[in-house]
């Protein structure tokens, strides 16, 4: 470890990537956070115990780095309001290039690949900050930010972020709907969808030590066609249908059965 | 707590289930694992180690509890054959009723809602064991065998049982096919597959603190057109733009954007 400097940011958005960041930068001790802005008046109050809040972006205050957390669709806008021409610009989109920032000086991207809702708690060490920047300093700066959240860092370009991303919407998007269907199932049938919860970490377990292809079961990858069957006659909604049809023919195929 | 005497146990079976309990009873204290039976000798070997193995069921040595762990579809052949008339006789499938045994006296279910591969290893003190059973006794016999695996019993009927199996199927059968794609998707740009387990661990603890709907994030969600635009474009394989579209399609409508 070296010791760098405290480093002086400022934080634009209000939604929960910007939320949990503020509250995590307002705890480091080699951050200093100085500012959080956004439009909305109302959505800044959260963010009081954390920083100044300021609902113009002209009124922020010098710093070293601002953190543009704001939807994907609004960041070039944003951008285009920034004046500070000393300050390293970075965003937080797992799906935006990094370029949309190089109207800027220093410019670079400090994208958190964790799901973010305001009411749960994250475990910073856990978090991969993907990290990008131009400038050999500017990427150590960004990866000074993550170190002072106790986060791993890893260079990440904006090709590879964007599959990031991509996987991320698979695995937690798709991956979180299927679990809604789940708790339906057992909502119908009134047994509690806390009993799969074992089951759901283990699954996760496994993939990630012997890769999902080799922890793939059921009766699918069994080719189980009377199992198959009965479990689609016990489906009662269209959308649940369609989601075990699908999911039973790619597999099916994908397996070669 | 309370003492009960030794249970003494038969598995037949040879499989992932047969494997993991004949391996767990064969430590259990409170349970004397007096025989593996299954056909296939070959399958029968690795489980020297725990019990004596017989490849012909007529062998099979006077016993508290014989649990038939094979494929659903052979448990009606295997069950006309015990002649034990004795014997607690319980399966261990999740979406077969409990009524396939009732040509015995005694029968149940004794139901691990959990993901077996012969390489995982498993802690039984998260596995719910679903338990069903015609008469008290026997009911608390299963019990008493999941508790000598330090594990959690519930009383589930058939069709309960069902639910979680098809739930099962959903959360981890499909789920973890997502992740097969997810994986594929960081292979492709050559970026590394384990930094999406923290993600995919939070979005576990998540759904199961806050529930799935309210966990829920992501473009579809947000009925963000433009990255879903981006996403579609960026996905190579049809196979993956097939999920893509019919998850994104379903959450559009789920959420009614």
């Amino acid at each position: 470890m070296y010791f760098w400097s405290v480093i002086k940011l400022a934080i634009i958005g209000t939604g929960n990537v910007a939320f949990h960041l503020a509250q995590a930068f307002h705890q480091a001790e080699a951050v200093h956070l100085k500012a959080v802005a956004g439009r909305n008046a109302e959505s800044l109050k959260i963010f009081k115990p954390f920083a100044y809040i300021l609902p113009d972006l002209k009124d922020l205050p010098p710093v070293d780095v601002i953190i543009i957390a704001v939807s994907d669709a609004a960041i070039p806008e944003i951008s285009a309001k920034i004046k500070d021409n000393k300050a390293l610009i970075a965003h937080t989109s797992g799906s935006t290039s990094v370029e949309v920032l190089n109207t800027h000086k220093r410019f670079g991207v400090f994208y958190p690949l964790q799901t973010f809702s305001k009411s749960n708690e994250l475990i910073y060490s856990d978090i991969p900050f993907c990290i990008e920047a131009k400038l050999k300093a500017d990427f150590e700066t960004l990866v000074g930010l993550a170190s002072a959240l106790k986060a791993k860092s890893y260079s990440i370009n904006s090709d590879q972020r964007g599959a990031l991303h991509l996987a991320a919407v698979f695995g937690n998007n798709f991956g979180n709907h299927i679990l809604t269907q789940a708790q339906q199932i057992c909502e119908e049938r009134h047994v509690s969808f806390d009993l799969l919860k074992p089951l759901m970490e283990e699954t996760i377990r496994k993939a990630f030590s012997i890769g999902p292809e080799a922890a793939q079961t059921g009766p699918a990858k069994r080719g189980d066609v009377i199992t198959i069957e009965k479990q689609l006659n016990a489906l009662q909604s269209p959308e649940q249908k369609k989601i075990y049809n699908s999911f039973t023919e790619a597999l099916l195929k994908h397996y070669e059965r």
